[in-house]
């Protein structure tokens, strides 16, 4: 008896979503056997008829469902508390007023061109679905230098307190890792472990890997700089001296340092040219009047045959109800726990219990010191301070002035840095890192603006605190016809990338059930998965 | 008794160089004390009151030399072979025909707007003279990807000849590096060498650096990739299983994959938007006339007064002499061997033993399948075949169709790629080599180009094929009035910069010269450094 397409689907959607469905695909040879996802795959295109979606939340998850499910001919309506669209995915420029929910207000006043985007700043080339659309909607994209080893390193603890280059840090410890390792097997330490073939392919390979000299010592190595430069004259150069490797190890900037290498943070990144926000302008444009804006959700009624939402129009102070079919809820927990909403018990329960992070950023306008005198070009500094962070910028390099960020706080509480019980010392803290690490150069920041998530009306925090989505798990099953879509509900918490496949999610829940409604064709398999 | 300004120069000028300036300058605070080169410092502006300088050959040492001594008041003739100025400095777009000394000639028929750098594709951030030239002529810079961890590695010895995404390689090797060093720590083997302090700190490190177990193994790390990638459904992502180590000793990809960690090819990498040779044509047209273009050097005569130069006109037909008062030569010595000059014989010595390197690339015209299908934007993939090397471009990322390099020989001489005898047949190997790593489109290639430096008229070569500077230190000084300027008179020979430091010096000497022939005024250390 031919498999109904409906008990296939179900019977995916049950596997648990694109772990499952991967697996199957490449099974099937539908996808390259390689490492990354490839989720615009994973959109089922199942017509609308249209069916009424109200979607909660102007994020770039409820974006992608309006914009796919608008193209599938389901009738959507997309709600947004703000007269903008992105949720965290916001620009700040000129002009731009930052409000925080204890009424303290900062106003942008950087030149024309200059931006900081204080949410997410970085596409990296493997979340495919977000390059995807950056090129179906024609935004143009830059690359987002990540990793730059002119960028440098502070510890009190380290170098006097003076700052190294990263490719110090980084170079010097591979050499000290590879001569010790050299000497362990010379020892004969790991004869149970290797074959004298591999003893002696270890070796010859420790020597390159670690630039170690002939007899496996490690004396510095030209790749963390040097003492004599290559120049044109008689002198041979010379490697500057290595770091004892008990100094890196006192210098605890290990946690910092390695964050290049998460696969996340791995080159090749990109950026939106002229701001991340560019993807959720450009979303806005294609939905229309799909979108409404101000509009602040007060109310979410459900049952068997659909959602009624209502919410306050801000701009004309109207309270308007709305009906549809299905709704997508895309409001952060920490706002949806003030909402009005006759959840299941199990769901509240889920949502109460949401704690976000309160995330933050500082940034500066000033002369671009840090390329005309440092040569460092984009890239991430590290501090074992209060400040542990300063990002260059990738934008507008070579230009006169740019936006370098000294402060980006994954999260606040609890931290020496969140412990500055005030917006002066924060930003104080920020300017005194940058000096720390350019001498110098602390006077020439301007115009600061400090953005911290949790303070941010409507956003109320960074991302979920739990990364590991355990503690959502119920959610990314729906409540009765209401869906949850978000970064939050994907392995992907805090990246765009994540917001966007728990939309396809969520679109594909409701595809199965309007094809429940459908009469029921035979299965094929060619077929389910058009 | 006050030195003289010119004693105390003349000393520097001993010293042999920046290596000496360096540090010099460096205890007295006027440079950072970085490890990098800061040579716009050291280019001493002596006025030339009017003293003539004929410069041979148009490379990025003689565009510099015209260039900077015009501006200093000397009176500079550039006398250049070809029509363009550059030198290796060459950028291949369409509608340029490549001829071969030996008559081969191919016709570029590429699309509008794109190009291959032929010659140096390549500018550090921390070559910042050559930097500084781009900021003061506004040649655009964009960044030039040199690393992408997309990219791949081959070998018929890894993975059953399929290739490997480079993160693989990187990740796991440093993996098995740690786990092994962790395991010869706790067996007690580094007893000697570490504090216990340390033992336990190391450990500590290992398991972050390696992202190693709890109990310190490696079983595979997301930096790598992913066996089950993160999703939005409720499967946990996994990590891809690790590559073993032996597998990857076996693989042999460790000389090309280090590559990347040479300090001229870390991070930050510049390449000028549109093509390298925006640089030269760009110093062109400030020099205007100074060049004298198709002006091929026939002979050499020098004493001391002056300098003889007699050139064939090769757009008239005419011979012609010119004198000077100082030549700079900036001649490939491959094309100065052949040239009638009457160097000292220790300087013709060096001269006729200088050998360069066979230097070549192939690169193709396609669709941007790299890109679309494998996430690979910019960066090297390796591999142990023929053709060893797959640079994809930093140009125009995102548009249908773009340039990439399969093969880049430093030197063919000697090697199965040099050893493949036509032309055809070294195509034939890129296009191998390139299917190897993507499976499926080695036919999407098209239009192939293939620049082999020994055959390129007026070059005869790629670089100097000692790159340890000794076999020209002779050349370091002049022959009487005759100074010799390129990169092969550095030590960074292959690189603008060696070519930019070694006009400085040439210059700087000059300016020595120079000066002699004024009264003497007073020393005072300030003064001898503006």
């Amino acid at each position: 008896m031919a498999v109904t397409r409906r008990a296939f689907l179900t019977r995916i959607g049950q596997l648990g979503g694109y772990g499952a469905a991967f697996t199957f695909m490449q099974q099937l040879g539908l996808l390259p056997a390689m490492g990354v996802t490839h989720e615009q795959a994973k959109l089922r295109k199942v017509p609308g008829n249209g069916a009424t979606v109200v979607i909660l939340g102007g994020g770039i998850a409820g974006l992608i469902s309006a914009y796919e499910l608008g193209r599938l001919g389901y009738r959507c309506t997309l709600l947004e508390a703000r007269d903008r669209v992105g949720g965290r995915n916001w620009t700040v420029r000129r002009g731009v007023k930052i409000e925080f929910t204890d009424g303290f207000t900062q106003n942008c006043e950087w030149e024309e061109g200059n931006y900081q985007n204080f949410g997410p700043g970085r596409l990296p080339s493997i979340h495919t679905t977000m390059l995807g659309y950056c090129r179906e909607l024609n935004i143009p994209l830059e690359v987002e230098v990540n990793t730059s080893r002119c960028t440098l390193l502070q510890s009190d603890k380290l170098n006097g307190g003076a700052a190294v280059e990263q490719r110090r840090m980084i170079n010097d410890t591979r050499g000290h890792v590879s001569e010790l390792l050299a000497k362990s097997i010379n020892k004969g330490a790991l004869d149970q472990d290797l074959t004298s073939e591999d003893k002696e392919r270890m070796l010859t390979f420790l020597r390159e890997y670690g630039d170690l000299s002939h007899d496996f010592l490690f004396k510095g190595t030209d790749r963390s700089g040097f003492k004599i430069p290559p120049g044109a004259g008689k002198e041979d150069p010379t490697a500057i001296d290595p770091l004892p490797m008990h100094a890196l190890l006192d210098a605890d900037l290990w946690q910092g340092l390695l964050s290049e290498d998460a696969i996340d943070w791995q080159a090749t990144m990109f950026q939106p040219v002229g701001g991340m926000d560019l993807i959720p302008k450009a979303f806005a444009k294609q939905l229309g009047d799909v979108i409404r804006y101000q509009a602040d959700v007060q109310k979410i009624r459900h049952d068997h045959e659909g959602v009624t939402v209502t919410y306050l129009d801000c701009k004309t102070g109207q309270t308007v109800t709305i009906k549809a079919d299905y709704c997508i809820c895309n409001i952060p927990l920490p706002v949806l726990q003030t909402i009005d909403a006759d959840f299941a018990p199990d769901v509240r329960e889920v949502i109460a219990a949401g704690a976000y992070d309160s995330s933050s950023k500082i940034a500066w306008e000033s002369r671009r010191f840090w390329e005309q005198d440092y040569n460092i070009y984009g890239g991430i500094s590290y501090l074992r301070q209060p400040v542990e962070i300063v990002w260059y910028p990738s934008a507008r390099m070579f230009t006169p002035t740019g936006i370098i960020v000294g402060g980006y706080a994954d999260n606040e509480s609890g931290t020496p840095f969140g412990d500055l019980r005030t917006v002066e010392a924060k930003i104080s803290a920020s300017r005194q890192a940058i000096e720390l690490l350019h001498p110098g150069h602390g006077k020439e920041l301007t115009r600061p603006l400090y953005v911290n998530w949790g303070k941010i009306p409507y956003a109320l925090g960074g991302w979920l605190s739990d990364y590991s989505g355990k503690s959502i798990q119920r959610l990314l099953e729906p409540d009765g016809r209401i869906y949850f879509a978000g970064d939050y509900t994907s392995h992907l918490s805090g990246w765009q990338e994540g917001a966007a496949l728990s939309a396809y999610r969520s679109m594909n829940q409701i595809g199965i059930e309007v094809e429940k409604k459908r009469p029921d064709p035979p299965f094929s398999s060619s077929a389910a998965l058009s």
